[in-house]
């Protein structure tokens, strides 16, 4: 808490003193006449700054990503306009549990009763429906109605983002923002610990699980989305050195454990799985399984087959054995009754073997003269990524194909699986970058996306080099949207794009910050691009065009494509 | 309707044969996984065109823009992702009486009632929670489950949105998209007539009208956004014209009646007028006001201050006559009636003076050799301005601005007054273009944005690249938010923007069309501009910069920015 604060503080300045305690170092968000008198007290918090994105929806992906990396995340908008600009972002935080903490500066609440037809309302009184709209979307609402519980009721929504890892709804009026509050109530730093388990319940959890554990001969470990959001990497780290047991991860769960983890076994997709994986997975007889989402692409179109009905699901607000689920018996509290207790029964456990198809990237063939694929190119990526990297890999042949790459060390891969809403990672790069510059400067971030998804939301491009950023973007150019192409209507002229000169784009977003604009096309100019010494150093802001055929896509996208065409084709 | 169809179409062509039918040239949207098979069908029918949006806002705000010439306009989107993204754009229609068909490809219906764990879903099996955001800001919405009743509901929704002008919701799960229905529906064209009055309650509207009317000596017209949103703006003419009361429009009304028109008296904004127009208005003894919508940036923050009482507002679908509402009574109905019937009771009317400052664009100074302020730019501009001209103005300096500005005969002003969502005129540039290149290729779409707002929504202007659209981009460039600093924050960081360099826009979105690139910071610059023969013709697309001062803005801008300051200093 920073020294010397008045007694009495304005509720605004009470707001973003709070979040500077949450760990929030940035606001998102974009200036609006309901939210400015708010912004002034952005600048009295001693290292907490404004991002000033070029628009609300790029300002929710932002806040997103900065979420994934620094746990919890704020975004202002204005009532109204800006708020509506956000919702997919916010849904977006919501289906991928993302704390997010969204601020709406909403008309005075005189305005409000006398039902005033203002600027940015439907122009029929109702002052309500926006936050109605929200609440489908949020973990919890609120739009402060009086000073005396303002600033508890900020307390209890801040609370329940961080905890949950969900986006809430904060409606301030804007005759709020001045009025003053006792300074003191900062001195009581918010209590984060998750409340206890029901004992009878988690020992119940606990003893089942010990036993089957006990009685199985080849458990693995499954690692999935809500193993990083709800923070439990560490517990399952442990678990698997204290087990030995195989570890794999999903989709969404990747960058949940070292990939140099000697018993990593690599990414578990149902069907789109390497068959050695396929195999190990579905042929043990327990599967522990941390943090699932099981949607459709992190899935392979749910196409999981364990032969094993010895299933044991853990999340954040409950765990499942078998059929059984108990309702409230949270995870973190479990895995760390397993820690102390798991070792006595895998005392006799033979380790099994782990596939071998994660160390392909390790062996790709180089005829530096030929055009690559993608297939080559995800493969390849893998030596270019460096310890502590963030890589961003867009919905569409990104995402696909960063499943093929290894990660090293500490790499954190954000990708929107779930959600899947095209041009999210633009703005969840500047998000994620803004962390990273808070967190180690000299950590890399790492955008892939097609030329597609990179037209929604291109603009957040010079919030990065508003802010000094030296990311990588690279930019997947195959003229269109090839992930829809390969779904449906290859050759239709909806999945064609107008095209852009990309080596455009920095000039018109940089201005005073350095970048640099890069072209490959063969395999020759990515190894000198990948060797080069200076382009490993995120010295500058970088953008690297990658020329693609239309039709190119990595081998898992062609195969969930085949997939989705067919159970489309099935429904009609 | 073409001929030789089958007698059997697919669901999906009979909605684009229909939308033909209306009118409508362009569907606007964004292709995704749950609607591509529903695109295909737009290819089929003849003189039919997939816009291809940048991304769903831009595309909402472009059907927005086509609406506002056309009548009416359809977006398609993709579920949840898709849709969301459109909100704050429909929620703009909603407000602003615009009608708008959005059409939203769903999981089929056997994946919904499995409430599988989807991708653009929230992860929690409610499929039907992105429709209920979206009915908050609809006048009707249907999710297809039938087929058999599916034509007729989908005319329903139809004709909803032309006859009421306002979003319709329409999803589509994808499983319909192929299924057969019977071609011969489409021999009926849709009945888009209003339905008629009440016969006794539209008799008491118009003699009680007619009372008054003969009882009044100086009664004023004043005109409002809904003269021309449904369609009076012949009525309201030929009532000016057997009446000779003086017409005023308001800011969202103008381009209602042609400004030479000698009875037209200048727009009146409440205590933001010019002297001689609020003095004529409020003098009046009898105010005539059709299609009002009563914003508070389109009355001079609600600053009317008539004399009189005897005010009578036509509206869409209701009367009011001083007090009493007559519900239901649509103003169509009661305008052709008073055509009919109301010369005989202003048989002795003595012509009130018209004020003269709408002509002070006639007479404003020039000298050369300085920076140009605002205020002389927009009266600058009604010289520039042509015949049959699309003129879009921002929210913010320009849409206050373009108030000054004299619009020739059948110039049509679109600027979004009430919802005000900054980025907005981007996107409805490119519709309205559109809509005006299907209407006559000839006429020019000129569009006067601020480098701020522009920066929400830039990417459009690569649309109207790819359609070969020859606009007019003037950007106001004043290093910010030039509204926002006048309501507060004069000097706040939070106002300004990342300076980009506009003359690396066009090369980065134009493709292959043609472009220019011009910047003018002098009155002589402006004049060398404006008399070049070249330049006055849309013969490619063109980028303008402005050079202005922080600080500088319209007089009537400053005026509001103080009364909004007021209004909210006196709420804290």
């Amino acid at each position: 808490m920073p020294q010397n604060l008045p007694s009495e503080i304005p509720l605004g300045r009470f707001i973003f003193e709070r979040l500077h305690q949450l760990g929030i170092d940035t606001i998102f968000g974009v200036p609006g006449d309901f939210n400015l008198a708010l912004l002034d007290h952005v600048y009295e918090v001693e290292g907490l700054r404004w991002a000033g994105n070029a628009n609300e929806l790029n300002a929710a992906y932002a806040a997103d990503g900065y979420s994934r990396i620094k746990g919890i995340s704020c975004l202002v908008t204005t009532f109204g306009v800006g708020e509506l600009s956000a919702l997919n972002g916010i849904a977006g935080a919501y289906a991928e549990h993302v704390g997010l903490i969204h601020i709406v500066g909403v008309p005075s609440i005189a305005a409000t009763q006398k039902q005033l037809l203002l600027h940015h309302t439907l122009g029929n009184g109702n002052f309500t429906v926006f936050r109605e709209m929200s609440e489908n979307i949020s973990l919890t609402s609120t739009v402060l109605s009086d000073l005396a519980t303002a600033p508890s009721e900020l307390d209890r929504c801040f609370k329940a983002a961080v905890i949950h890892k969900r986006p809430v709804y904060i409606g301030i009026p804007t005759n709020f923002f001045e009025d003053g509050v006792a300074s003191s109530l900062l001195d009581t730093p918010l209590d984060l610990a998750p409340k206890p388990n029901d004992e009878e319940a988690e020992d119940e959890v606990v003893d089942t699980i010990l036993e089957m554990v006990g009685k199985s001969k080849n458990p693995v470990w499954l690692l999935d989305a809500c193993c990083t959001r709800h923070d439990v990497k560490e517990e399952a780290k442990q678990l698997v050195d204290i087990t030995q047991f195989p570890v794999f991860v999903t989709p969404m769960g990747k960058s949940s454990i070292e990939e140099d983890h000697p018993r990593f076994g690599g990414v578990y997709v149902g069907t789109l799985s390497n068959p050695d994986v396929k195999k190990a997975v579905e042929s043990a007889d327990l599967v522990l399984s941390i943090g699932a989402l099981l949607s459709d692409f992190n899935t392979g179109s749910f196409s999981y087959s364990y032969q094993t009905k010895n299933v044991v699901e853990f999340h954040s607000d409950y765990c499942k054995i078998k059929q059984a689920t108990f309702q409230g018996v949270q995870m973190k509290h479990v895995l760390a009754r397993l820690i102390a207790s798991i070792k006595p029964v895998v005392k006799s456990y033979t380790p099994a073997v782990v596939p071998t198809s994660p160390q392909a990237w390790k062996t790709i063939s180089h005829d530096p003269s030929t055009k690559f694929t993608q297939q080559w190119l995800w493969l390849r990526i893998s030596s270019f990524l460096k310890e502590g990297d963030i890589v961003l890999s867009e919905t569409g042949t990104s995402a696909f194909g960063i499943i093929s790459s290894h990660f090293p060390k500490n790499t954190v891969g954000i990708s929107q699986v779930l959600w899947g809403s095209i041009g999210y990672t633009v703005g969840a790069t500047l998000g994620a970058a803004m962390a990273a510059q808070e967190i180690d400067p000299s950590k890399r971030v790492i955008l892939f996306i097609g030329d597609g998804s990179l037209q929604l939301t291109v603009q957040e491009i010079s919030t990065m080099a508003r802010w000094g950023l030296n990311t990588y973007l690279f930019v997947l150019n195959n003229n269109g949207y090839t992930i829809e192409r390969l779904i449906h209507g290859m050759t239709a002229q909806y999945n064609d794009i107008q095209i852009w000169d990309h080596h455009k784009m920095l000039p018109l977003f940089s201005g005073n910050h350095d970048y640099e604009n890069l072209k490959v096309g063969t395999v020759a100019e990515v190894e000198e691009l990948f060797n080069d010494a200076e382009f490993n150093k995120p010295s500058k802001l970088r953008m690297i065009e990658i020329m693609l055929d239309e039709k190119d896509a990595p081998d898992n996208l062609v195969k969930q494509a085949e997939i989705t065409a067919k159970t489309n084709a099935a429904q009609n």
